[in-house]
């Protein structure tokens, strides 16, 4: 392992999260809360500090496989150590726990919160928690590799530990490029969605948190009430651009540089688009037909498509309590949280692909079985899926249900509901943000102990990592010297 | 696929089914239920008069792997239809899918009842109840085809599809043979535990239908309080026998007839023995120093090492209403009931080999990424566990869960608690008997719709015949002439 390596870029994630936490320092000074604006400083000038003592540029400057696994961990936990320091400096979350389990929900984009009055909270720490999940989003190791050069490959095994879904194709040769390419999508429609909803009348302050949030598909919300405060239209455009986030990027590209057609048919995108239609449409039926919540078509559809694009993007957002909603539909949003948005997207969850695959296995077993003597390939959009690739979806999914079990297991320690503690994790590893029953969106996790808020703490990180790099760090032989 | 061969196997099923159906003649001759008798004589002579014109031996005798599947799948269906005749014609379960939901849960070895009242039925009806699970324990079809006989590997064919467990070996070369050592040390083990318990004092009818739900691993009792009532020594005897049963049937031929060393080297068996003194361990210390319904250790013990191995080997009886229990240890139990028993036993669940199995390729993989360069397999009892093996249980792992959140979605609709919904589930795909909160020990399923019944009813067949051959039933190129 490349432990210099990892320093060297352990010092530049300190550096830039100290660049990036002056955008707080700002919303202080523009709000006049000078009484918290010390404490962002204090942070500030220590992550520069230490990053400018740890800054030594390795003679050996490659990362292979186990190091861009290990390296990708640890900087996610120096980012959250770290993040978390001005929570507890300005008093704002005293309980150091309770405000890592914030920005670790922050930059893993889960948006679960141990705030139980967010509307408290200065505008700096608001802004710095909802900035996180833009931060997070997408990612900030393959940030950092832009600009500081590593040997061939290296940024390659960076970006595939630390990006979502089961398989990251290069859309050019050089990673450099993807990279950048990536992050200008990113933006664009970071900025899209900053336009529209300012065009709708939405406060300056609170259109930079939604987006935030949106574009993360994080979900912390800067009000109690979530969402449902916004006017309709603005709902909307937050429902569009949560679905939007939730795409592959691969698509936008296709869409805008290559081909368009090809874009359209690709099928992951497909699905995605079938099962968020499908589920908003079971959904409506239910609430509008079965229950005395609404009155107008209009409303139950506009909460559901809310709700649906919220929770299959694992973004979290609310405009109304679900928890109230009868089963079926309640059952729906839970294997929305298990199914996740598109691979390649800022989205969580096990990820469209990775379901469709098993799906495809399936079938193919079943036809194996009728026809012995055929042989059959696993294919996704036109082409073989290597056998590799496919276990390690079997393993991911193996694993996936391993982590849920034992962790619904220890949390139960505290004594909540079976619906609380089953939800509480789905929403953590999935990177949801709310959960039903006592986790729901008119609730809070800050009723959890310490160790269960470390135990779901554990579990946002090993959901944005994808599992892999969180648990090789419990590996003994991986610490020894090689 | 031979369909002459279908029809000739079918025949056999109707005329052994009647033939089984006597002794609830016998006991209602001894009871002297006159009412019912004449009933159970109806069905049984429709059964013989059926089988009869049935069988017509076709000139092919040779049964292929697709057609094993299809073969045991529409015996277990025919079985069943038939099964449920006698209590919708006595009129103690009026409704045709009730009884057929009664007469699954009987021969698929669940024990999950829509019965409100057990002791209001028939002693003749009660003993069909619990037959049905000695008989669905072991396979029928398996032991028709001692008698019938088949071109070779047939046999192999219809063993695979019915017996529990990712792999089926030959003990000896011929299946003859090993389905008959089988069988002996199945009949041997139940006539342990009739003795036992009649020395234990327990009545005679009591001691077989409880016998035969130990054996089965079935779980339905002939008293509203399932075992409760019967005294510390009777419930020590049945934890045993659970137990016992639900080790894998290698374990005791390794045991009497060839090597004991190897037998108690074998790691399913140890993994299965460590799961279960763990959990017992665990839930003994919550309920007795966390709660109050326990005053001596004794009688805390007592109740958690039943009801571990009765939900581990999915057998289902209870001594206490253990969805008093708290969250942790009802969970402890939630995690049993999907691990399941050893694969060759007469339980059900996922099975240990199976978990083995994923949790040793979860560790080949983190090793491979830590040392890429070497070459790991994944070995069981000492052999390396085979590519397509591997393969079959990770597509059985996902179309499980499929399953589990599919019929979840679809009983949702009945508008029960997700507790509720998801723990009927779980008991009936994994062919347990009780879940939690609404059908809870307490409780039972006749809440749920015909709808939802019908599709418990599939998952509990599904369970049974480990999901392949009632899935295939659903591929349309199954049902062309070939």
């Amino acid at each position: 392992m490349n432990r210099a390596m990892i320093r060297y870029v352990t010092s530049w994630i300190l550096r830039l999260e100290g660049l990036l936490l002056c955008s707080s320092v700002i919303i202080a000074l523009i709000y006049r809360e000078f009484d918290v604006l010390p404490k962002y400083l204090m942070v500030i000038a220590g992550c520069e500090a230490l990053g400018f003592l740890l800054a030594q540029k390795p003679e050996d400057s490659r990362i292979y496989q186990k190091s861009g696994y290990i390296t990708v961990a640890l900087a996610w936990i120096v980012m959250s150590a770290v993040g978390a320091l001005p929570f507890v400096l300005t008093g704002e979350i005293p309980n150091y726990i309770d405000a890592l389990f914030e920005i670790v929900s922050g930059f893993t984009t889960t948006g679960s919160s141990i705030l139980k009055d967010v509307e408290a909270v200065s505008h700096a720490s608001l802004f710095w928690r909802s900035f996180s999940h833009w931060i997070g989003g997408m990612g900030v190791l393959v940030f950092i590799l832009m600009f500081i050069p590593v040997k061939g490959g290296s940024q390659m095994n960076l970006m595939r530990a630390e990006s979502p879904g089961p398989d990251v194709s290069k859309f050019v040769p050089r990673v450099h490029n993807t990279a950048s390419i990536l992050y200008k999508i990113y933006l664009g429609m970071t900025l899209g969605q900053i336009l529209c909803l300012l065009i709708a009348r939405m406060p300056w302050f609170d259109t930079l948190c939604i987006t935030f949030g949106t574009a993360g598909t994080g979900g912390f919300g800067i009000l109690n009430s979530s969402c449902a405060s916004y006017t309709p239209v603005q709902q909307w455009i937050i429902t569009i651009f949560m679905i939007a986030f939730g795409v592959n990027f691969s698509f936008y590209f296709l869409l805008l540089f290559r081909k368009p057609k090809a874009a359209f048919k690709m099928e992951e995108v497909r699905a995605y688009g079938l099962i968020i239609l499908t589920s908003i449409v079971l959904i409506t039926v239910q609430i509008f037909s079965r229950t005395t919540l609404y009155h107008h078509l209009g409303d139950a559809v506009r909460d559901a498509a809310f709700q649906v694009g919220s929770i299959i993007t694992t973004t979290g957002f609310s405009t109304t309590d679900f928890n109230q909603w009868p089963s079926f539909s309640k059952w729906i949003l839970v294997l929305l949280m298990i199914c996740g948005a598109c691979a390649g997207s800022t989205g969580g969850g096990m990820k469209v692909s990775r379901i469709l695959v098993l799906l495809k296995t399936l079938k193919k077993e079943l036809l194996q079985i009728v026809h012995p003597r055929s042989v059959r390939k696993v294919m996704l959009d036109g082409e073989t899926v290597e056998h590799t690739v496919l276990r390690s979806i079997n393993v991911f999914t193996a694993v996936y249900f391993l982590i849920f079990g034992l962790s619904v297991l220890i949390i139960s320690l505290d004594g909540f509901s079976m619906e609380t503690n089953f939800t509480a994790v789905a929403a953590t590893l999935n990177n949801i943000g709310p959960g039903l029953a006592g986790v729901g969106p008119a609730s809070n996790f800050s009723a959890y102990s310490p160790i269960s808020k470390l135990i779901l703490t554990f579990d946002m990180l090993a959901g944005r990592l994808e599992i892999f790099p969180m648990l090789l760090l419990f590996v003994p032989s991986i610490w020894q010297r090689s």
